[in-house]
């Protein structure tokens, strides 16, 4: 009798992990741009032990025992999308464990293998190692300086319709996009939002970044645009609070948020942490929070930015306008799979950018995240990325 | 375009949800003697707000970046597990967000819809309703005073085998069962464990109640007597610590926890309550609290039985050697149906025994947990539960 034989037919092969631990280096310390890690300097210790004491001071019961989510949270998510422009209302709202759950969730609730669904070229690599596993197939629509290409999507629509086909969502991350940094257009929005009402497709909208805004004016999410009801508002705590508690959100059609409540099956999400989140923001640490981190975020992207121009003078980028990310395009001929080895040699990890194609393309990309790394060594890691470069080039 | 055609076959239709609200009346304040809730009395509080400080004081990234899930918290779930007699190995340790979703996320590694599941007859409604939502066909085994009975376990097993039929797993809570009160002999956890391996089926053995012991030597958990790999054992810091964390874990074989770790979509669990459960612990509270934790339970226990014996003389019942619940089965003739609506008029509010068969059967019987109530208002529920009983014996 063989315990293996139990096992459902899509688990009886073992995926590999999803994420890989950073490199290790014998030689020098690698300094490490790969990953939108948030600044340990700007996490607030202080306020989040004040906040505990407060909320196990009041009542304990709704915080430690079962008990469901935080109301003062939902309700908070809800405030901050009224700011943004969409009538919000606190019953379409579902608190998750941070924003991967959702995206792990969604094909559970839209996706039967052999699906379609869209995603950016690139994009966030962990949503696309979370849609492939539920074996959706993946069509990558192109990303340009102003965002997702859109007269690209509605090409594609338009094919995928002429073949029978109806994509369950669009995956899309429209302000400082990871891993391009670009920002869609307002135009770009309104088209995405009416093309998703014709062609009768989800808009899973993951705004991670749009609170780290380092200049510009901000821009509605498209949820706020979206009169049709066809777009899910993905949110998270991780970027403007702290990644460690694990607290994101939903926001979109009910009909669709009560699914996703089905399918996380542990119940509602914690409490404690709920009532941890909540009791932040409304202590009026949030926003002060949000402020210096666009502060700070904005002075280690500026010196990042000013270090590339000095070093690499011959590469051109789009300077992003918040975020975490810079993505670069490598000299004419020259592959990450050629680069990352020599740059590792020399000290400095990036993140390949075929990593962030759902097809594995992108060679000739890497990502930079300026978010992680201790600012008084963005200079070091970029002279080591220009060194890696110019030894590759001869 | 309809949203709705979107959605995979088994999740259009809206499933109701897993959890009611307990009932409220607008005559007398109802005491719910419902759900086993911890008692707010013994929640740690100042505990937890100085293992909060020390986390943050220390290794910060660790704590609130994206990072794994505490490896202190492992290895003190792998030690515990050593002190019941496992051979435990860290990399078999699962940490989840209570033990709750272990019960969801099994049926998407083991159950394709029409698999045969067994489970205790009574047993805890949330676990049913998780595998029931999931297509598994329930088959329930008698439950006796000295737990599941397995004769009927193995005749179970025989006659599934005949038809060809083998059951994806046993669920079973071995301690202290939900919602009997009732624990499974030494004898019987072997002839289990020999069953398991025979014919070839897992056993979920869910012991969230093990360390509430108010008296009596512990038994080993069946994990502790499996030679060949066929246990899952499921346990939660939610009894012996606080629920709101929500903090669980499992320990089995290695194939199926790789395979747990893949269907739990949101990655590791937090890394900021993995941490503040483990320096709770490792500041030596746990064994402290459990120690309190077995006094307070053991005499509202003790309060409870005395009042059901000066109260409701002719009902017997099995008086439990620990956890929350005792099991009460009516009167002769008499019905959960019918005295749920006149125990809450009195002002007592009960769990009826049918919610705790898969098959809907059990009316007869109710679960009172004295785990939650005052213990000042046990002697007043137990009182307005008599009154109850006896008007409707007329």
């Amino acid at each position: 009798m063989n315990l293996a034989d139990l096992f459902t037919p899509r688990l009886r092969e073992l995926l590999p992990p999803l994420w890989g631990p950073s490199a290790t280096s014998g030689e020098i310390p690698i300094v490490s741009l790969a990953y939108g890690l948030a600044d340990p300097l700007v996490l607030p210790r202080e306020e989040l032990v004040e906040a505990t004491a407060q909320i196990l001071a009041t009542d304990i019961d709704a915080v430690l025992n079962y008990a469901p989510v935080a109301a003062e949270l939902v309700t908070l998510v809800a405030e901050r999308l009224r700011r943004e422009g969409v009538d919000a209302h606190e019953q379409q709202v579902l608190i998750t464990y941070g924003s991967s759950q959702i995206l792990g969730l969604l094909p559970q609730v839209l996706v039967n293998p052999g699906d379609t669904v869209l995603v950016e070229a690139p994009t966030f690599m962990g949503a696309v190692g979370l849609f492939a596993r539920a074996g959706a197939h993946l069509v990558g629509v192109p990303v340009d300086a102003n965002g997702l290409d859109v007269e690209a999507l509605e090409s594609t629509l338009r094919d995928l319709r002429a073949r029978g086909v109806r994509p369950k969502f669009l995956y899309t991350i429209p302000t400082f996009q990871n891993p391009t940094g670009t920002t869609l257009s307002l135009a770009r929005r309104q088209r995405i939002v009416t093309l998703a009402a014709e062609y009768g497709v989800i808009v899973v909208e993951d705004d991670a970044y749009i609170d780290l805004r380092f200049h510009g004016e901000p821009l509605p999410p498209m949820v706020a645009l979206d009169q049709e009801g066809w777009v899910l508002r993905v949110g998270t705590f991780s970027k403007i609070l702290a990644p460690g508690l694990r607290v994101g959100w939903a926001y979109g059609p009910q009909a669709l948020i009560d699914r996703l409540r089905i399918v996380k099956v542990e119940g509602s999400s914690s409490p404690f942490v709920t009532h941890l989140v909540a009791r932040f923001a409304a202590e009026g640490h949030l926003d002060t929070h949000i402020a210096s981190l666009r502060r700070h975020y904005a002075a280690k992207c500026a010196t990042m930015i000013a270090a590339l121009r000095r070093e690499l003078p011959e590469l051109s980028f789009v300077p992003p306008d918040g975020g975490f990310f810079i993505w670069l395009r490598l000299p004419e001929g020259m592959s990450t799979h050629k680069l990352g080895p020599v740059a590792l040699e020399q000290g400095v990890e990036v993140l390949h950018g075929n990593r962030c194609f759902a097809d594995g393309s992108g060679s000739e990309y890497i990502r930079l995240a300026f978010s992680h790394v201790p600012e008084t060594q963005i200079e070091v890691a970029i002279q080591r990325l220009g060194n890696s470069i110019r030894t590759l080039m001869g």
